[in-house]
């Protein structure tokens, strides 16, 4: 990548602290403008092209500049700039606190308690609760959430995870050995991934993910120099998985790479699909043929809103499709502290279940994680509540169970309300919300605003996002960032929002996308 | 890597869980013997010949091979199997909690309620611990740490950060937009170093880093594909960097790669040496001339026992050299809630400081960071104590610093005697522990030890720590883990456990060591 000398400005200094000088060369009029700062005559050792190519390459949609234009506008806004709205509602991200969704109490109780042992004297916290947080506290070095837990995770909370995968999989055995903590899910699938990610030229490893998909896996493709396989989500079909898809994209990426690692994310982002257990079980047969590595992305499982849907875990599935599966198909699942009804986004707690592992792997995986020490304990506790709430015996049980009811009760009327206001707009479409937490509907946008984006050299759905985002003040992420058929546009947005916050953000969506149509008729 | 055939053992089935089975060629009678598991004809897709060659390639001492040792040795006492001593002691990790390091109350009091906000209403908890957790959580999304923070860390945390490193460092002043929280100080290193790492063959970057080192850079180098440039530092001078010894490695690194980055640990680990100011100033200067991005690690800053040493961070010292280098060099430092006198390793809290950072870097160190969402915000509230605890107006400012010079003056009395005692050993020589938490005393292993070493295919300090593990149930890390000179041979020894342990733990060694030199006379 060349870039462009600078321009002489006549600010060599005093404008601004940072950059403190530009190059002297000027460009021909007319062609696209870059300033280069310089410093004293010196080159930057770190500069844009010096840097990692890989890392460069990565992409990542949710955090990206959609978000950045929002935290300018908030700026603005803070500033008394007047706009035609007084907030900047934040529905890129699924980060149900910060929507106001409250904690659940429990899990606070024990990660308090843990945090602050004195507490463990005190009247006002429930014994179920003290229980918890001693024998959390008891598997900790010192006693204390603040030694280095081993690299696998506080063996104790592995066993709850482990029990926990039993209760939820109807018995299937499960070996805490097995069970990982991690930091979040994203740290799981990263260091998976890392792992399995060889060879070069047409043996590089292929790694086959949905589209559209949860941008941290293309991102973690570009940053491994992995090859990106793409199999397509049948929007007509509510966005299933159909293996002839599979099938297809794995068969045409053996002609330039070696596809070796198959992700799912079920319950879907940005999808919000809920996969049938005969999907599934196809997809496990799929992937024990063509001896892919199966990744299962499952930290939706517990937002599961239609009627007719149920979660069915790939780990499960794999068992009762019998032992030539169950031994043989090597699989990597993921759950996380951030999603389901507990959200705790900023816990960074996760774990992942490593299934059929060669034996020899495991050691590789302990050293690999052992170099970044171990996952935060204050997460691996937070990870303990949601695989280990309160049972009815327990004197917290009742307002647990009246906290967590409330959450889910919540998103599923949300989920239904999305999906009927979206598809009351004319050139929406939007498929049912089965789970999960997102939207994901198909917006037409028309030639003359295609072409407008062209202008700004954006894609049509940023284009159309960045327009919302400055005409209304909501910020979602365009479906570019995530993957879609060429020639489809999507938008993602959360329904964390509070039942009357998200009717107001549909009825301004809607309000917008029928300016929008008229404007660029 | 050729894996050996493996053997018939006549157990195919039945005796262990995994693995299922094992292949049927034997091999010749003499050779090392592998055993190779198969599953029903099946090979595994992740084997140690397919999985990612630069993971495999990772080595890492801290809690490598040694630690599983004790691992095994703990459960076999746990079991009753009679041993010469009754527990395992870790010396091998700066691990402050669990040898016994009580939790600084004040850090912890915030933590809780930020945690659990109702506890906001409490009387037993004092106002100036109410005060910073309100504004903690007003700076949350939602109010609460279970909200995803901005990926560089919450606002507020980083501006106390930089208020901290302008009080440290004599008001040289501090941008908080140049702050990022991180995930422990590991975190931040691994970002950085993958963000500076490029180029292939001879244009490759190479980074340099201390010998004896801290095993996380070689083992990021290894995951990177970077160039290792080594610099031994001068035990014989007390393991001070010599600027001469770095020109060397600089010039000798060009033949064959593209020296671009320069790590330094000050205060040092393992070697606990404290960088004096002239040092610094002939590294940073060093870095200015040969263009090199600076890494300081800077995580012991606060431990420092040596009465004539002194602690100075690179950013003061690059800003009183004036402008040409506080404008010039790029310099990333970090710091952590691990080690100081909080000793918060659990929580994996951290920061980095990035200065004279090239425009268009920023966005993308970001872009890199928002992929990972964000660092733990339990994590970020425990650092914002670490950069402001109780100031002496404040109410817990007496206790605060009670506990504090507790720590401190525990650890420079132990830092005294671990060097005092480690000399009074025949063979053994230790430098003074002017700073950080360890000692890395050099030890004479006799040739017949050499021999029997290299017979058990050991290096002769791994022989040497496994033996004294396995006779006295003390676990260090053998310097071949963190680099040493060809011929000499160190242990790295944590001076965490308690006074009295600690005692214990000298003379058991020393004996140990003056049977060992007996023994291999």
């Amino acid at each position: 990548m060349q870039r462009a000398a600078g321009l002489v400005l006549g600010l060599r200094a005093g404008c601004c602290p940072r950059p403190r000088g530009w190059s002297s060369a000027a460009e021909a009029a007319g062609a696209v403008l870059k300033l280069r700062p310089e410093r004293n005559g010196r080159e930057w050792v770190l500069t844009p092209e010096s840097m990692n190519p890989l890392v460069k390459a990565v992409e990542y949609a949710v955090r990206g500049p959609i978000l950045l234009k929002a935290g300018e506008i908030e700026m603005e806004l803070q500033r008394g700039i007047k706009k035609p709205f007084t907030e900047v509602i934040k529905a890129n991200i699924g980060d149900a606190h910060a929507m106001g969704q409250q904690p659940i109490t429990f899990l606070r109780q024990v990660v308090a308690l843990c945090t602050y042992p004195n507490l463990l004297d005190s009247p006002s916290f429930p014994e179920d609760a003290k229980n918890r947080a001693r024998r959390i506290l008891k598997a900790c070095g010192g006693n204390s959430l603040g030694a280095y837990s081993a690299s696998q995770g506080v063996s104790c909370i592995r066993e709850d995870v482990a029990t926990y995968i039993e209760r939820r999989d109807g018995g299937v055995p499960t070996d805490p050995d097995n069970i990982y903590l991690t930091t979040g899910a994203s740290d799981g699938i990263s260091t998976v991934l890392k792992l399995l990610v060889s060879g070069g030229g047409k043996s590089r490893t292929g790694i086959l993910i949905p589209i559209p998909q949860y941008p941290l896996y293309s991102a973690l493709i570009s940053e491994l120099a992995a090859v990106q396989v793409n199999y397509y989500l049948d929007e007509e079909n509510c966005w299933a998985l159909d293996v002839n898809e599979l099938r297809r994209a794995v068969t045409k990426a053996k002609e330039y790479c070696n596809p070796k690692v198959l992700c799912i994310i079920n319950p879907g982002n940005p999808t919000g699909q809920v996969q049938s257990r005969k999907c599934i079980e196809e997809v496990i047969h799929f992937a024990w043929e063509e001896k892919l590595f199966l990744l299962a992305d499952e930290v939706y499982q517990d937002n599961v809103y239609a009627k007719d849907c149920q979660f069915h875990s790939f780990k499960k599935v794999l068992y009762e499709m019998g032992p030539d599966y169950s031994s043989n198909v090597e699989l990597a699942s993921f759950h996380s502290t951030s999603k389901g009804y507990m959200g705790e986004c900023g816990y960074r707690g996760g774990y992942m279940e490593m299934i059929n592992l060669h034996p020899e792997i495991k050691g590789q995986l302990v050293k690999m994680l052992s170099v970044r020490l171990c996952p935060p304990v204050s997460g691996q506790a937070a990870m303990d509540i949601v695989v280990n709430p309160p049972v009815p015996t327990e004197e917290s049980y009742e307002q647990f169970i009246r906290e967590k009811e409330f959450v889910l009760s919540n998103l599923a009327q949300k989920a239904k309300l999305t999906e009927d206001l979206f598809n009351q707009v004319p050139g929406i479409h939007c498929n049912p919300l089965q789970g999960a937490m997102y939207a994901f509907p198909r917006i037409f946008i028309p030639t003359k605003a295609i072409e407008a984006a062209k202008a700004h050299k954006m894609a049509p759905d940023m284009f159309y996002c960045m327009k919302l985002l400055e005409e209304t003040g909501i910020c979602v992420v365009p479906g570019s960032g995530f993957g879609q058929r060429e020639g489809t546009y999507h938008l993602r947005m959360t329904i964390l929002p509070p039942v009357e916050k998200l009717k107001i953000v549909l009825e301004k969506l809607k309000d917008f996308h029928i300016k929008f149509l008229e404007k660029y008729a």
